[in-house]
C-alpha cells in the first residue's frame, strides 16, 4: 500500500495545481502505477473541453498501464461529454485497479466506479476528503456555485478600524497566500459598497506582477459605479443586481467556486440567504476594540442563534492564522 | 544527546505538573541522568518553603547523581531563601554537567550557572522556552503578577449576543480546558459587573467536581456586591477598588499568574494600562453578528492604533480553536 499512498499524494497534488482552471469540471489529479507499483503517468483535468485527468495519466504511462493501477481524486466519469468517458479508458488501457477519493455525486457523470466492477476492473472509493474538490462538490450538492465567505480581521472580530482603515490589518505571508488563493477562484464578488470605497482590482498578483489565472471580476449591488472603481472599469468586471441573479449568471456561464471578499452588508445578505458554504477568516493577533465588523446584522439575538460552522483547517502564516470553515448542514 | 532529551521532556513535563502550586517561586521542573544516561531522579517545585526541583530530584538519585547530568528548566537559584541553594546542592551531589533551559532573571537568585562553572561544573543554558515559566518569568520582569486576559468569543469577536446569553459559545473540550487552566493559576479576576450579572463561582472544575487546586477569586471595582454574587460570598473573594491596587495586593501576597476573565470594560481598562502580557481567546467557529465585544472601548481610531500580539500557541479542541499571545515589548 506504500506505492499507492504516494501515489494518491501525487494525484491529489496534481488535482491542486489544476485549482482555478477547469470549472465547469472538477480539478481532479490521477497517477498511473505500472504492475510492479512503479509511478509511470500522473495529469490533471485540462481547462473545459481539454483531457480530463486520468486520460493525460494513461498517455503518459502508455503501455504501461496494462496491469497498473489508477489512483484518481474523484471517480472516474461515465459519461461522453466533450471528451469520452475516463471509465471506458481505463477499461481499453488495461488497468487491473482502479482508486478513487470520492464518488462522483453528479448525475450526468456517475457511475463509473460501477461501470469499471461489471467489466472486471478493481474500483474501490477510499472515501478520503480531498481539498481540492470540496467547492466544486458543494457546487454539485447546492445546484449553485459554493460560496465562500472570505475575511481579514483582527481577533476582535473587526476587518476595518473606526476610520475605515485596513491596510494592514494581516502580515505579509498571509496577504500573499490570499493572491495564491485568488487565482484558485472562478470568480472574486465585493459589493457596490467596496467596489466604490476601496476601488479594487480583485486581482490574483504576486507583488505587483499578475498571475496566470485570473478570477472574474463580479459586483453585485444596484449602485451605478460610473465615475467610480476605475480599477474595476479598467480591468472589466460583470454586475449583477442582487445574490440570487449573480449566482444564477454565473453558474449558467460555467462559475463553480467563487469567494465573496465585502463588504459586511453583503457578507450579511449571503448568510442571511443561507448561501455561505465555506468561510476563510483570517486572523491577526491584533485588538481593535471598536471598528467594521464581518456583519453588518445581527444573525439572531440570542446565542442559541449563532451561525454554527465546523472547522476544517487552522493554518499559521506567521503571526496571523487562517481558519478554514464549512457549513454543518 | 537522545537521553537528555528524554529527560528535558521529563523536567518540562513535571514543572507543568508544578503549575498554580508554587509562587511566588517559579514551576520548575529537574530530571537525574546517571553516569551512564539513565533517569534516576526526578522532580518539581513544592509549594513556597518546601524543596526546589533540584533537591527533589537529587533526593531521588541519592548517590547515582554522583558524576552524572541535571537538567533543569531554569538556572538553578543562588540563593539561600527559605531552602539551601540549589547550585551548592548539585555541586555537593558531585553532577557533572547541568543544563538548564532558561536564564534566572530574579536578581536576588541569580548566578548558579556562574557559581557551577567557577566551580568546575559544566553548566549550560540551552535557551529552550518553557511554557510553564513564562507568567512567572514575565512577572520577575514586569515586578507584578503576569496578566493573562481570557475569553471565548465568536469568530466574528462577540463573547456574548445581544440579549447577554453566552452559553456557550464554545464546546465542551475547550470549557473542560478551561478548568484545567484556571488551575494552574493564582487568581482569576472578574470585574464588578461580571460578578453581579453571572454569579460566577471562580473555581477550577471537573464536571461538578473541585480540582484540588483553586486560585484566588478576586473582584475589581468599586460597586458592593452586598445582596449579590451569591457564589462568592459562599465560596470565599477579594475586592479591591482599582487595577493597581488588585495588581499591587496579589503581588506582595505571593501571586505570580492572574487570569482576566471579564467583563469588557475591565479588559479594556488592563488593556489600556499596558497591563496584558498574554491573551488566551478560545474562538467558536460561529458567527453572531452583532452582540458585545472583548472591549468597551476602541483601541484607536486607525488599524496602526491596533494593539498588536504575537501568537505563541494554536490549539485546537474540536471545532474551537484557542489562540495563546504574548505582547510584542
Amino acid at each position: 500500500m506504500d506505492d499507492i499512498g504516494a501515489a494518491l499524494a501525487v494525484a491529489i497534488s496534481r488535482g491542486e495545481e489544476a485549482r482555478g482552471h477547469t470549472s465547469p469540471n472538477p480539478p481532479v489529479g490521477a497517477a498511473i502505477l505500472d504492475r510492479h507499483g512503479e509511478l509511470v503517468g500522473q495529469g490533471e483535468t485540462q481547462p473545459a473541453g481539454g483531457a480530463h485527468a486520468e486520460i493525460r495519466a494513461l498517455r503518459e504511462a502508455g503501455e504501461r498501464a496494462e496491469g497498473g493501477t489508477a489512483v484518481v481524486t474523484l471517480e472516474p466519469c461515465n459519461h461522453k461529454g466533450r471528451t469520452g468517458p475516463c471509465s471506458q479508458a481505463l477499461l481499453d488501457a488495461g488497468i487491473d485497479t482502479v482508486y478513487y477519493c470520492q464518488p462522483d455525486p453528479n448525475p450526468l457523470a456517475t457511475g463509473g466506479g460501477a461501470f469499471l466492477r461489471d467489466n472486471g476492473v478493481n474500483a474501490e472509493c477510499l472515501d478520503v476528503e480531498v481539498e481540492a474538490l470540496i467547492p466544486w462538490l458543494t457546487s454539485v450538492r447546492r445546484n449553485r456555485p459554493s460560496v465562500t465567505l472570505k475575511f481579514a480581521q483582527t481577533l476582535d472580530g473587526f476587518t476595518a478600524a473606526l476610520d475605515g482603515s485596513s491596510q494592514w490589518i494581516t502580515g505579509e505571508q498571509a496577504r500573499r497566500h490570499v493572491h495564491v488563493d485568488r487565482a484558485r477562484r472562478d470568480a472574486i464578488i465585493v459589493g457596490t459598497g467596496t467596489a466604490i470605497a476601496d476601488n479594487p482590482s480583485l486581482t490574483a498578483r504576486d507583488g505587483t506582477r499578475e498571475l496566470p489565472t485570473q478570477p472574474r471580476r463580479v459586483v453585485i449591488g444596484g449602485r451605478s459605479l460610473a465615475g467610480h472603481a476605475a480599477n474595476l472599469h479598467r480591468l472589466g468586471f460583470e454586475q449583477y443586481r442582487g445574490i440570487p441573479d449573480a449566482l444564477w449568471q454565473l453558474w449558467d456561464s460555467g462559475a463553480r467556486d467563487v469567494l465573496v471578499e465585502g463588504g459586511a452588508q453583503l457578507a450579511s445578505g449571503f448568510l442571511e440567504a443561507g448561501l455561505v458554504d465555506h468561510i476563510q477568516a483570517y486572523l491577526a493577533p491584533a485588538l481593535l476594540g471598536q471598528g467594521r465588523g464581518v456583519l453588518s446584522e445581527a444573525v439572531g439575538l440570542s446565542i442559541d442563534d449563532a451561525a454554527r460552522f465546523r472547522t476544517r483547517t487552522v493554518t499559521r502564516f506567521g503571526d496571523d492564522v487562517l481558519l478554514e470553515l464549512t457549513r454543518k448542514d
